[in-house]
C-alpha cells in the first residue's frame, strides 16, 4: 500500500508549447539570447509532488489549478522546486555579475581561461542612453537625446575597437587568455548553461522582472517569464502574475492607519501617522519614505490622503 | 555568433534504459521502495555543459566517454549538476532522518498533520538482529543467531501492534493527526518525492553506499545507484566507480612513509613513523588510528610493514 | 582609497543583552531547551555590511534604524545575512523532522547511533489533548477536557515506559545502537547544535510563529525570537513584527475589489467578484476559498461585505 | 539531563591571534586587500559541536587535536560549518567572477548602481606578464621578459587612464551609474564583504590554493590560509594541510598496477596498464592523460615505471 499507484509505468511529463521553442534562441538587447535545452515537468508535476504530501485527501476536494493557486498563494513552495529548466543564455558580463547573485542555480560559463572571449560587447544606441535618476540612487530615469547620445554611442564603438584590439594583441603575443582577458569591458558578452528550479526561478523574476531592477536584466527576465515559463507552466504562470508580481502588502502601521480611514476616522488616522513618526506633531508632513509609500498606496485605493 | 549552433530545434535528451523502468518500483527493505518520477539530461547532458565551458576549444580532442571521466577524475563538478533526476521513495522515518541531512536537494514529503500516518513498520526479521561493533562506535558487526533473534522480532511485532493500535484509537477518538503521530515508533514508513542533481546524488551515494554507513540506507543508495544510476548515465556511473568508489586517499604522512618504504629505506620509514606519533620512540606500536589506517593501505598494496 | 576605514583594528561587535543569557537554557515544553552557544554580529552589523554595498552615500541620508528598518521592509535580504548565531536546541524528534526541513542552516545532531538515545520523552499533560480542526486539514482546534485527557495521559505514560523498557533491553542485549533505536517513539527527544544567520532565521520564524505552524514548534519559534532575536538584535526584530508578522498582502483581485469598494462602487465589486469565480453569476456565495479570504482582510478594516 | 553542563553562563570563544589583526589589511596585488571583520567560534568550537553529536563517549577517549584531525581526515564535516569568519575584501572584478562562483557564503558587494565606482583598476607590472601554458589549455606558464612588458604595461596604463576618463565623463552628464560602468574593464577593483563556515571556506581554500588556480585569487586563497585560518583555526589548518593539500589519491586503475609494482609483477603492471587503455596492446606509450598522472605519482614514490 503506498500513497500512489505503484503498478503503472510512467512517462516523462512534457510541455508541448515549450516543446515548440526548444533550442530557439529569444532574442534579448543587441546580441544577447536566451533558449531552453531542456526541463524537467509542468504544472502537472506540481500537482504531483503536493499530493505526495498531503496524501489521498487533496484528490477530490481540488482541481488541479485551484491546488496551483492555493499552493502558491499561501507559499507552499516544495512543489514549485519539482520543476526544473535548464537555459543557454547569452548575456553581458555586466548583467551576469547581477545574475549570478542568485545562489540556487547550476552554472556552467563559458571560460576565457580555456577559450578565446567571446568577440562581442553590447552596444548602446543612440537612444538608449539613460540619465541619473534624481530621486532613487540606483536607478535612472528618463533618455538622453539621440542627438546628444550619437556621441556617446560613437565614442564607445571607438573604445569597443580599441579594447577588442588590445585583447587581441595580447593574445596573438602569446600572454595567457587568463591574463589578457582583464581589460575586457563589462559589456563584454559571455555565454552560461543556468539551471534552476521553478521555485527559485520565480523568486528571480519577482526581483528581476521589478521596476527597480536594472533595464537590461529585466529584459532578459521578461523574456524569461513571458516566453518560457508561460509556455511551461501556464498555470502557475497565471498565478505568479496574480498573487506575486501583481499583489501588494501593507505594513503594520499601514493597516493602522488604512483602517482609521476606512472607518472614517481621519482624525484617528493623522493622530496614529503622527506617532509612527510619518508626520510632525504639528500635523505638517516631514520627510519620511514610509508616508510616502503609504500615499501610494492610498491613491491606489482611490482614498484621500487625510493630511 | 555564439558557442553554439543556436539555429536548430533540440529535442530533449532521453535515456531509453532509464524510460523502460520510469515509475515501476525497486523493492528494498520489507516494505520500502524507489521509483524514477522522472528526469533530466543524461551523459550527453555533462558533455553539452562542458563543452559551454571550454568552448569550441574542447570538441576536437575527446570523445565524450574521455571528458565525462577527466572531468569527474579532476573534481571540475558542475558539469554533473546539469542532469537533474526525481525519485519517489519509501522509506522508514529513522533512516529518513539520515537521508533529509543532505540539504542539496527538493523534498516534499508525505504529511502526517494532513492525513492520516502509513500504516506499516519496517519489520525485522529473526535473521537481522545485528551485534554491535565493538571497534566502531557507530556501527554493527555480526548478527544474532535466529533463535534469539525470534523473541527479539516477536516482541517488535507486538511493540507495532501496541503503537498502530494507540495510533488508531487517537485519531477515532478525534485528537488532532498532528499530535496523535508523537508516539509513533522510528519505524514507521514514510514516503516522499526527493529531487536532486547528479553531483549531489553522487555525493550523497559515496556517503551512503559506503561501508560506514548505516545498513537500512546502504540498501536504499545501493538500488539507487545500481539500478537507477547505472542505467540512467552510464558513463559517469562507471567513472564514478573508478575515481571514487574504489580510489584510496594517502595522506601527507602516509605518502612520506609510503615513499621511504618503496625506496626500500626501512628505517627512515620507521624514524618517520616514530616523528609522527605512530610509534612509540622505542619503535614499539601504541594505540594509534593513523598507523591503522596507514597499515590497511600497506597491505592493499602487498607491502610488508615495516616496523 | 577604500570605502571603509582600514588604518584602525576593529573589536569584534557585542551584545551586552545577549551576553547575558550566553548558555543558559529556556525551557521549552515539559524537557525541551534552547540555549545560546555563540552569535556573530548584531543590529550594527547589517548597517555595516549595507554600507559596504551602498558605499559612502548612505552616511548622512539614514541613521542606523531607519536604514535597517528600510533594508527589511525592501526585502533587501543580504545584509541580514551577515548576523549569525548558534543554538542547542532540546526537542522531540517529531518536531525536529519538521524543523530540519529548513535546508539553509549547519546542524550537529546527537547522534543515536554513537550514543545511547536520550532517555526522556515529550510528555503531553491531560489538558494538553488536542482536537482535530475540522475546517484545517493540518491543524487543531481546542482541547480535550482533563478527564478524557487523563485515560490518554496515562496511556502515553505507559508506552513510554514500554518503549523505554524495550530500547534498554536491546542496548543490554548487545543490539547495534543504530538498529536498537528503530522503534523509538517520535516524542523522544534529540538535541542538535543548530547555527543560521539572521535572514534565515527571520524566515523560519516567520513559518514556524505562524498560527498554521504546529503548536510544539511554534513554542520553539517564539522563544528564539521573543527571548534571544529581540536581545541580538532588537531594531531587526522590531521591524520583522512590524512589516512581516503584522503585515498583510493583498493579491491582485483582491486590490481590485477593494478598490471598487473604497471608492464606493458596490455593484463593481461585486461583477468583479463574479468574474474572479468568488460568486456565483446570481451573486450567491459559493464555496471559495479565495473569497473567504478576502473577507476576513475587509472585516480587518472594517470594512462591509458587499455581497 | 541533557549531553552539556547547562547549567552554567557561557562566554564566546575567542582567538586571541586573529583578535590581533581584526580589522587590519593583509595587502594582495597591487591594491588589494583582505582583512577580518568577525568570525565565531575556534579549534574549540569544532570539538564542541563534535560532542553534541557523539555524546559523552567522546570526551575521555580523544583530547581536542587528535579529534578535529579525526575529523578532517574522515570528511565529518558538519563540525567545521560551526565556524563562521567575515572578511572584507577588495579585487579585482576579473578575480570577483571566479570567487562569487562558489555558492555557500553570504555576500554583500560594493554597488556601482548606487555609488561611483572604485578609481582603480589592477595594474601588472611589466615583469608579471605571464605566457599561454601549451600544455594545460586554461593556465600558464612562465613570464615575458620585462623588457616586452614594459610596453604591454604602458598600453594598459594607457588604456585605463582612457576607461577611466569615458567612465568619468559619462558621470558628468548625468548618465546612470547603472549603465555608466558598463565598460569599465574587469581590471577594476571591487570590494564586498564575505562570510563563510570554516568548512566551505576550506574548501574554496583546497581548490584556490591549488597550482591549477589563476595566479591571482591563488594569492587572495594562500593570504585567506596563511594569515587567517592559520591564526584563527591552527589546529584544523595544520590537518588541512596534512590531509588536504598535501594529500594524494589514487584511482581503482592506479591502484591495482601500483600493487602489481609494489609485488614486483612487473608484467602483469604492464598488461594491466594495457588493459586500462593506457598503453597499446604493443606496450608502447600512447597518449594518455592517465598514463600520465599515474607516472607523476609513480615518480613522487620513488618508483620506476614499468613501461
Amino acid at each position: 500500500m503506498s500513497t500512489a499507484d505503484t503498478s503503472e509505468k510512467l512517462s516523462r511529463l512534457s510541455s508541448p508549447d515549450l516543446d515548440e521553442v526548444l533550442g530557439l534562441p529569444f532574442r534579448v538587447l543587441d546580441d544577447g539570447f536566451i533558449r531552453v535545452i531542456d526541463y524537467m515537468g509542468t504544472d502537472e508535476a506540481i500537482v504531483q509532488a503536493a499530493r505526495v504530501s498531503y496524501g489521498k485527501g487533496t484528490k477530490k476536494v481540488n482541481e488541479d489549478r485551484g491546488l496551483i493557486r492555493y499552493l502558491l498563494r499561501h507559499k507552499h513552495t516544495t512543489p514549485f522546486e519539482m520543476c526544473e529548466i535548464k537555459l543557454h543564455v547569452r548575456v553581458p558580463m555586466d548583467t551576469w555579475r547581477q545574475w549570478i547573485r542568485h545562489r540556487t542555480a547550476n552554472v556552467n560559463e563559458y571560460s576565457t581561461r580555456y577559450s578565446v572571449a567571446i568577440d562581442s560587447s553590447q552596444k548602446t544606441s543612440p537612444s538608449e542612453w539613460r540619465k541619473q535618476s534624481s530621486d532613487n540612487k540606483q536607478g535612472s530615469s528618463g533618455f538622453f537625446s539621440p542627438e546628444d547620445g550619437k556621441l556617446l554611442t560613437d565614442q564607445e564603438k571607438e573604445f569597443h575597437n580599441l579594447s577588442q584590439k588590445i585583447y587581441n594583441e595580447r593574445i596573438e603575443k602569446g600572454i595567457a587568455r587568463e591574463q589578457a582577458r582583464k581589460d575586457l569591458p563589462l559589456s563584454t558578452y559571455t555565454e552560461a548553461y543556468w539551471k534552476v528550479d521553478l521555485h527559485n526561478l520565480l523568486h528571480f523574476l519577482a526581483l528581476r522582472m521589478d521596476s527597480h531592477a536594472q533595464l537590461e536584466i529585466r529584459q532578459y527576465a521578461r523574456t524569461i517569464g513571458e516566453e518560457i515559463v508561460k509556455r511551461w507552466c501556464p498555470i502557475a504562470w497565471e498565478a505568479f502574475q496574480d498573487y506575486v508580481v501583481h499583489s501588494s502588502s501593507l505594513t503594520r502601521m499601514e493597516m493602522e492607519i488604512l483602517k482609521e480611514i476606512t472607518s472614517g476616522n481621519t482624525e484617528s488616522a493623522i493622530q496614529k501617522a503622527i506617532g509612527f513618526g510619518m508626520l510632525n506633531s504639528d500635523r505638517s508632513v516631514k520627510k519620511n519614505r514610509e508616508r510616502e509609500e503609504l500615499e501610494e498606496k492610498l491613491k491606489d485605493l482611490n482614498l484621500n490622503i487625510p493630511w
